[in-house]
């Protein structure tokens, strides 16, 4: 209770008062103060009496934003001790004395079996619930009555113009909305493209091959590989240094899949004469690359580096999602697409499910256009980095032997360990620890190649990077 | 008017007056002793007063329940002489003088572009706007943070239950969370089954067969057709007469994909003894019965028939959306599958998407569970049931000589036409006014067997009636 705050800094941590709007003003303004952390976890917010006061407002108007955010998971109110800020927000500072446990949610699930957090997932916490469910409705509300019937299975024009804009400025990409298709996330932007290389694609060039085949990285993502197989396609692992995919050792495929900007599992970057390397390939041969934009928003160092696509928009699709910004709950995402891909595209999204549901588009749309998508990434960029850096931190600490690769940027690293048995140690002590973890093992097309762990540092706080440090250690 | 019940006797058929919800008391419980018979057809109520009265409740209450059994199809309202119980309540179906077409064997037209039938469509400006953002709001404010990570592949659980639930009471389906997996509407869930048809399930039969077949109504919806193409099945049209489709005919397929409760496109019901014998062939054979439960909850007249899947959960996979209740623009359905192809289709869904938005998962849920779905249903089905018969009595009244097939049911008519000139001139005065329609001869397998015009009856009042009667009378 020592670490009440006084009515008065509610106005420092606000900023200055708007004419209108209030409640927001409250809401929004006390979210990025706990978000950016000027304000920590386990600090006691004043009456709301004292803060309608200080602020000038109706005190109704204080316990609905206060209200909003404890729905947001940011606060927890506490019968008698008043309302405080959530420890799970904290950036690896150890909490105060009233040590806070988890916000619990309105309602508890009923019990079901744990799937494990997968590496990269990002922490559902910083899901703005408020901002997602207000812009549902103002999006809900505002749609003309011809966009509630099935969907242009391309997607939402106001969302695809949205998307376009946002890939033009903060990807640097060449995008117009009528090269958007908007998808239900990466996965299945990559099901669909592997059912046009396995199939209409493939026809020209397939007369007697087996089966089209896709280069792929190695290491790479076990679940994209797994996609590939399923649409019938050959794949092809291209090993990855720390300049990124070997372009000089790309097979005579119908396309490459790769994560130029943050390579998964590795962490590294593809370097500038390994992009022009590998674009080249694609045009001699009529070739696609398929750009999974991963991790690209959350570059921590420097501005990102620009899509691929950018430098050629006929052979390039870029796949990106609000998986990491938002959530991978909502299922939403978007393929930037030549524009000889756009119609088969489009068929074959007709062909999967008619196209997104029109109200979270709409909704999508809002966020992107009012600039508050921006201002969350920001946000959570704040929040992912510092949690990075005190995992990093710790590590160099206690194992300074230990190499982490990769740059400065997503939501994992990747520990290398010297031994199968290291490697399954540190596994096992992280699945118990509850830490998303995979084994740098599985990522690899040959098996004892590399050992190490891929750990998820999304949530990874205190007692987590605890178990981390003792997971990779090995005791 | 001799049948008019005694105040008192409500009380006996509704049972002990409940503390609250009088309302429903009074609406579950007529419905209940109307559909069991304890109150038989032509049975008039006690005027509203006399029956607050008796039950000791408000006049308005009385009121709201029979307005919501009249929306129902239990009750009919007649000026000057009361509520009474409505008369076609039997399980015949109405029968006329068609001829049956003679079964083809030929093979359905190539591929169109897979968009569904915007004659089905129903009327956005019922979309329930507020109710829904509402939901999503309070929804996500609900979830447990352990849900915003990538969504269970088959199904938000409380939304599983919620559809088993509905499944169970407005379909008679026998129904569990467990057997139920939510897909992004029926489209989806039909190329999910497609390809489990095509691929895994045909494997012990295929042999030497090029590909599995699936038989299909003739005539049926072009999209599903196209649908089951695009999966690389082969397609056997099967007549369709009075009674639905020609069992009798049925060949040797893998599956057949039916719509019982009101046929696609000629709204026809799958007659009784044409059940049975639907279900002996898919025993039989160890094949399965693809129920599309199409407008199933929109039959004016009486209660649905029950869902074909409770006669055999083993064989009989159940299809079904909020398309036509809410909106296509949702996209949301679920499939209530067999339990050995639960497994099979759930792998299926997270290749295809890896699942479902989860807050609108949510929202369906809580709007499946609080009834909100439950009034809308019936407050919607009250106005196409108007809106058909306004219609229908229009084209009686001007063109009397012309057959409109089908039972009181769903959101389309079947007009039928003597040749493909007429079918040409009413599709294009449609067209011209705005009114969905269909060309009859492009749901058929075999054209030029059929004339007539399929026409969207969601939307169509006033000037648009007008329009259809000018259509169909070709001047």
């Amino acid at each position: 209770m020592t670490d009440r705050l006084p009515p008065e800094a509610l106005l420092l941590l606000l900023g200055p008062r708007p004419d209108g709007a209030l409640g927001r003003w409250i809401e929004d303004g006390l979210r990025a103060a706990i978000i950016d952390g000027r304000v920590g976890p386990g600090a006691v917010l004043p009456s709301s009496r004292d803060a309608a006061t200080a602020l000038g407002v109706a005190r109704g108007t204080v316990t609905a934003a206060l209200d909003l955010l404890v729905g947001d998971g940011l606060l927890v109110s506490r019968p008698r001790a008043g309302v405080e800020v959530a420890a799970v927000l904290g950036t690896g500072v150890p909490t105060g004395p009233g040590a806070t446990p988890a916000p619990t949610p309105a309602a508890m699930p009923t019990p079901r079996p744990a799937r494990p957090p997968s590496v990269g997932t990002p922490d559902p916490a910083l899901f703005p619930r408020t901002a997602w469910a207000r812009a549902v409705r103002s999006a809900t509300a505002g749609l003309p009555d011809a966009d509630l019937g099935y969907p242009d299975p391309q997607g939402l024009l106001a969302l695809r113009e949205a998307v376009a804009n946002h890939l033009r400025q903060a990807r640097g990409a060449r995008a117009e909305a009528h090269d958007v298709v908007v998808v239900s996330g990466v996965a299945q932007g990559l099901t669909l493209l592997a059912g046009l290389l396995a199939g209409p694609l493939a026809a020209p060039r397939s007369g007697t091959m087996p089966a089209a085949r896709v280069a792929v990285e190695d290491p790479s993502s076990p679940g994209a590989v797994d996609l590939l197989l399923a649409a019938g396609l050959g794949v092809d692992p291209v090993p990855v240094d720390d300049d990124g995919l070997r372009a000089d050792l790309l097979p005579d495929a119908s396309a490459v899949l790769v994560t130029p900007a943050h390579q998964f599992p590795l962490g590294v970057v593809l370097a500038p004469d390994r992009r022009r390397e590998l674009l080249s390939w694609a045009a001699a041969g009529g070739r696609y690359v398929l750009e999974d934009d991963y991790d690209a928003e959350l570059r921590y160092d420097r501005r990102p580096v620009a899509a691929l696509q950018a430098m050629d928009p006929d052979r390039v699709v870029l796949l990106g999602s609000v998986s990491k910004m938002l959530s991978p709950a909502l299922r939403l995402g978007w393929v930037l697409a030549p524009p000889q891909l756009v119609g088969p595209l489009v068929e074959a999204k007709t062909r999967a499910d008619l196209g997104c549901s029109v109200p979270e588009q709409a909704a999508l749309a809002d966020l992107l256009r009012s600039g508050a998508y921006g201002r969350h990434l920001r946000r959570v960029r704040t929040v992912y980095r510092r949690r990075r850096a005190v995992l990093l931190e710790a590590l160099g600490a206690h194992v300074p032997d230990l190499r982490v690769r990769g740059v400065d940027a997503g939501l994992h690293v990747v520990v290398e360990l010297a031994s199968r048995a290291a490697e399954d140690e540190a596994v096992r002590v992280l699945a118990g620890a509850r830490v998303p973890a995979l084994a740098l093992s599985a990522t690899g097309a040959v098996p004892g190649e590399r050992f190490g762990v891929v750990v998820g540092t999304a949530r990874v706080r205190d007692d987590a990077v605890a178990a981390v440090v003792r997971a990779v250690r090995g005791q």
